[in-house]
C-alpha cells in the first residue's frame, strides 16, 4: 500500500475487474482477489466495505472504461451505419480477447445476479440505460438514420440487444456467427444498400 | 431414497435445476443442493461424480424440458411469423416467471462459465446448435418464410440471437423492452406486413 493513493485505486480496480470478470462474482473468493492484487483482505474490506461493495466498484470502473471504448467506436465514423458497425465490431473484439473470451462484464454480471432487484442488477441496469442513450444520440447525429419504422430510442435499444447477443457469441467463441449477426443487424436497421455502402468503404 | 429410482431421478433433477438456475453454478454449494433436495452429499456424489457432473446433468435435463417448450411454441402456429412470435413470447414469459426472473438457464450458465473450452460451455454450445437446427426446420416447414436475403440457417441463428437478448431483458425485468424487440424481430425477418398480419390474428 506504498503507492500514491489515486494511482493505487485505479490499478487496484483494474486488477479487481480482471479477477471478477474472469471468475464471476460468486466464483471469485476474497482470497483470490488478495492473491491477484497483493492487497490484504482487511485493506480490501476497508476500501469497499464488503464483497458486494467491491463488485459494485468494479462494475463502475468497467462501465467507465467500456463507455470510453463505445465512445471511440462511435466517433470512428460519421455515418449511422458506420457507427453501428464499429460499435458491434468493438463488442465482438473485446468479448473474444484471448485467452478467456470473457464477453462483457456487465452482461455476465446481470445474468449471474440472483434477482433483478439486487443492487448489482440495479447498477448494471443504470449503466445499460446510459449506453443506450449514448447510442441514441450517436445515431441522431449521424445520417443516414435507421429505417423510418424505428424511433431513435427503438433503434438504440435494438443495437444494444444485438451487443448482448454478440457478447454471448463471444463467450461461446462463435465469431463467425457473430460476424453474420453484425451484417444482419446493419441490413435490418439501415436497409441493404446503406449497409453495403459502409462495408465496401470499410473493406 | 425410498422412491422408485426413475421417479426419483426425474424429481431430483428438477430440484437440482431449480437450485442451480436460481443461484448459478459457482453460487450454489453442495450443501444448498442437499438442503433443497433432501438427498445427502454422498448420494449426490454417487449419482453425479462431482459438482460439475451434477451441473452437466442439470443442463441436460433443462435442455430437454426447454426443447419441449420450444417445440410446443413452434407448433402453435402454421406460419413462419406466427412460429417466431410464439417462440419469442415463450422465451420472454419463461424468463420472467416470478419471483426470480431467472432468464434462461443455458444462457446464464454459458456466461458464468470461465472459458469457452470448459465442459459446461461445450455442452451448452451443443444444446444451442440443436435448438438452432430445430428453428431452421420449423421455418422451412411454415410459409411465408423470412425475407429472401436470409438463408434458413441465418434466419434461425438470427432468431436464436434475439432469444438470448430476450433472456437478458427478462433477467433485467425489462419486459416492455422485450416486447419491442419481439415486434422489431418480426418486422425485420418477415417484413412489416407479414408481421402485422400475425399480430392482428393473435390479438
Amino acid at each position: 500500500m506504498g503507492r500514491p493513493p489515486a494511482y493505487h485505486r485505479e490499478t487496484l480496480l483494474r486488477q479487481i475487474v480482471a479477477c471478477l470478470w474472469d471468475g464471476g462474482y460468486a466464483g471469485t473468493t476474497i482470497s483470490e482477489v488478495v492473491k491477484n492484487t497483493r492487497v490484504n483482505a482487511a485493506s480490501l474490506y476497508g476500501l469497499f466495505g464488503s464483497k458486494k461493495g467491491m463488485m459494485l466498484a468494479a462494475l463502475e470502473h468497467y462501465a467507465a472504461e467500456h463507455k470510453k471504448g463505445v465512445e471511440s467506436a462511435l466517433q470512428s465514423s460519421s455515418t449511422g451505419p458506420g457507427r453501428v458497425e464499429a460499435l458491434l465490431r468493438y463488442t465482438l473484439k473485446t468479448g473474444t480477447a484471448r485467452p478467456e473470451n470473457r464477453g462483457c462484464f456487465l452482461v455476465n454480471s446481470v445474468l449471474e445476479c440472483a434477482s433483478p432487484t439486487c443492487e448489482i442488477s440495479q447498477a448494471v441496469r443504470g449503466y445499460m440505460r446510459d449506453l443506450r442513450e449514448r447510442i441514441e444520440r450517436a445515431l441522431e447525429e449521424a445520417p443516414p438514420g435507421p429505417r423510418p419504422q424505428f424511433t431513435p430510442a427503438e433503434a438504440a435499444a435494438y443495437v444494444q440487444a444485438q451487443m448482448w447477443a454478440l457478447a454471448l457469441h463471444a463467450r461461446l467463441d462463435s465469431v463467425a456467427h457473430g460476424e453474420v449477426l453484425i451484417r444482419q443487424t446493419l441490413d435490418m436497421l439501415f436497409g441493404r444498400e446503406a449497409a453495403s455502402d459502409v462495408r465496401s468503404a470499410v473493406a
